[in-house]
């Protein structure tokens, strides 16, 4: 999910099409102008993208089946807002992991934004998450078993990763 | 993966960073002219996403730390190239998925490459695809349990999906 601040209540959309670009701690998001939230984070320039496990499946669709332009999700869908510390779009507590994120860059014709993660949070306590992948038409799977197939490709990771 | 038509040979390599743009059969990919295979896909024009499934895990990791320029993957890490029907890139006969692309745009300055899909294919007889998602330090998870929680989301799906 992404936040972003908002006038009357902070602003909250879930996203499903997502990518990491390389190993620089920037994101590319599809997302636009139909999405209120778009228009908020494009306004400030921030946001914060929000990842949750797989306990939160029905907020994460309820907030993506709603729009902030009507209510405050936070309230209405039992999600606590924290402040960040680099932006003004809030943290979600509920949530494993949040990024705050600074704007880089808008491709306006593939409805692209590029987003660069200036602080990073992470919940420690929490030991095996479990995280959604939207197949796309409405089904997601989540998580299952791990890999570990990192000496088999120790050449193509960048040093500290 | 992704694979490119070749003078000597196919060239197949494996990418991280991917993303679907909304319903559209449209694809965006991280890449770049560091990888031989980005350079035989964009003089081509066209290429094949091809869609792994875990028990190719090995294969996928071998094509993602060899390069083309040097080997034919094909034959040494034994994936068998069939004929595409709109596009001379081969598809890959192991894989769950085939998704025969036209290149349609490239956004240099963030190493994005966006593609459209002309044709699809997929393995009828694999009743229980498994992928894999990169961590990107080595891991990956493993498709776990499917969610179907499409009935929330009915008013976020477009016709036909």
């Amino acid at each position: 999910m992404v936040t972003a601040a908002g006038d009357a209540h902070p602003n909250i959309m879930t996203l499903t099409w997502t990518m990491v670009l390389d190993w620089s701690p920037r994101f590319a998001l599809c997302t636009g102008p139909w999405n209120y939230t778009y228009q908020a984070m494009m306004k400030s320039g921030e946001c914060v993208i929000t990842i949750p496990t797989v306990e939160l499946a029905n907020q994460v669709l309820q907030v993506g089946t709603h729009t902030s332009q009507e209510i405050d999700k936070f309230s209405e869908f039992g999600l606590t807002s924290l402040p960040a510390v680099k932006v003004d779009a809030p943290l979600v507590s509920e949530c494993y992991a949040n990024l705050e994120c600074k704007v880089v860059d808008r491709i306006k014709t593939q409805n692209i934004v590029i987003l660069e993660c200036v602080k990073a949070w992470i919940d420690g306590s929490v030991k095996d998450p479990r995280f959604l992948h939207a197949i796309g038409d409405g089904r997601f799977t989540v998580d299952g078993k791990t890999l570990n197939l990192r000496q088999k490709m120790l050449n193509k990771l960048p040093p500290g990763i």
